[in-house]
């Protein structure tokens, strides 16, 4: 079983000091909710994140919903080998049922995601989705890794095939991607920093590459 | 090279039809637009959709737009491997340039493909996407390719690894997947079936299977 976290994943609700923000208030009454209740976006709030620490990097539950859309569509979740959690910024953790059929639409999926921050389980009679507040060195610790391996532009540097392989030694590997556009994982973690490629990817990209390599030295 | 055609694509403008429809009228209202101008989208216009023929499979740019994120920002792409197109169920094909860096929120993705049919090209100096009319046969007639693969649920089973390999032994092979939620191709296409699956798989899961195991056959 491949434990995959998409980890210090910029999702998160619109923070307190931006909630009076005469784009935040307006942005919130055209979707009908609260600026307490709507997620931080970057294509809309572009202009209000500079003001924020890290602000270049917040606000993108499109990274989030790219990544979940092809881990939980992929074969190797169809087969029952792999568990995906997101883990975000603040140190939160979201546990995801692999028979989960995510919105696809990105509109609904963020509505989705307002709702679990609000309610902290979604829907309320199946649970598919919870949300707990726990650190990343928590959750590794739960799950009961006999590895742990960090996606990193710096990491060793092996093909996606290789790194596929080596996963299948292990019973519980974790792998952890980043869910931020650019920069470095702002949680201290303890692991083997790997390298697929020697640019940069998207998060999405090195998650279909971890997933179709491992899958392949798994099943076939 | 890989060609990838993403082939009969639920992409379109909102057909005459259903223009004077009070909801496509508000939809497009809402988004400072024409209802001539807004793309057919199932999230929107469910209700309205039923009336048109094929309606429970039409208005997915959602899907389009999961598949090119994919392909684009892929290993393969970046190693100058592949070129995608998006055929559509109007039989037009849409031309990427493989450097293009499509928009990651699925907004703006909606308003750059509104833009596109409009305009037939954008942005007008680089000219990264053009849409012409033209049928996925003629398209293939272009590509001049070698091969002809057809992803297909009663296709020729062959593990992904195994059909990747199978791939490499050509110069220029086509690969179609189909961009529609369930049913069947609508355009007649000659080519040899493939079924990487025993299940039905997500478009956007087909092309990450496609894409990776072709890579590692090719780059390994």
């Amino acid at each position: 079983m491949l434990h995959l976290i998409i980890a210090d994943s910029e999702l998160e609700l619109v923070p307190k000091k931006l909630r009076n923000h005469p784009i935040i208030i307006n942005y919130a009454k055209k979707r009908n909710k609260r600026p307490e209740e709507v997620l931080l976006d970057s294509t809309y709030h572009h202009s209000v994140l500079k003001s924020l620490k890290d602000g270049e990097r917040r606000g993108r539950p499109d990274i989030v919903h790219l990544c979940l859309m092809n881990a939980l569509e992929s074969i190797l979740n169809k087969e029952g080998k792999l568990r995906v959690y997101v883990h975000t910024r603040n140190n939160e953790v979201i546990y995801i049922k692999p028979e989960t059929r995510l919105p696809r639409n990105y509109n609904r999926f963020v509505g989705l995601m307002e709702s679990l921050f609000k309610n902290k389980v979604v829907p309320k009679d199946l649970a598919l989705l919870r949300i707990e507040e726990k650190t990343l060195s928590k959750l590794i610790q739960e799950i009961v890794p006999d590895a742990v391996f960090i996606m990193h532009e710096e990491g060793k540097f092996m093909m996606p095939k290789e790194f596929g392989k080596k996963l299948t030694k292990y019973t519980s590997p974790v792998v952890i991607v980043g869910g931020f556009p650019h920069g470095d994982f702002l949680s201290d973690i303890k692991g083997e920093k790997v390298s697929i490629y020697r640019e940069p990817l998207m998060a999405w990209t090195v998650v279909n590459e971890v997933i179709v390599s491992y899958e392949t030295s798994l099943l076939c």
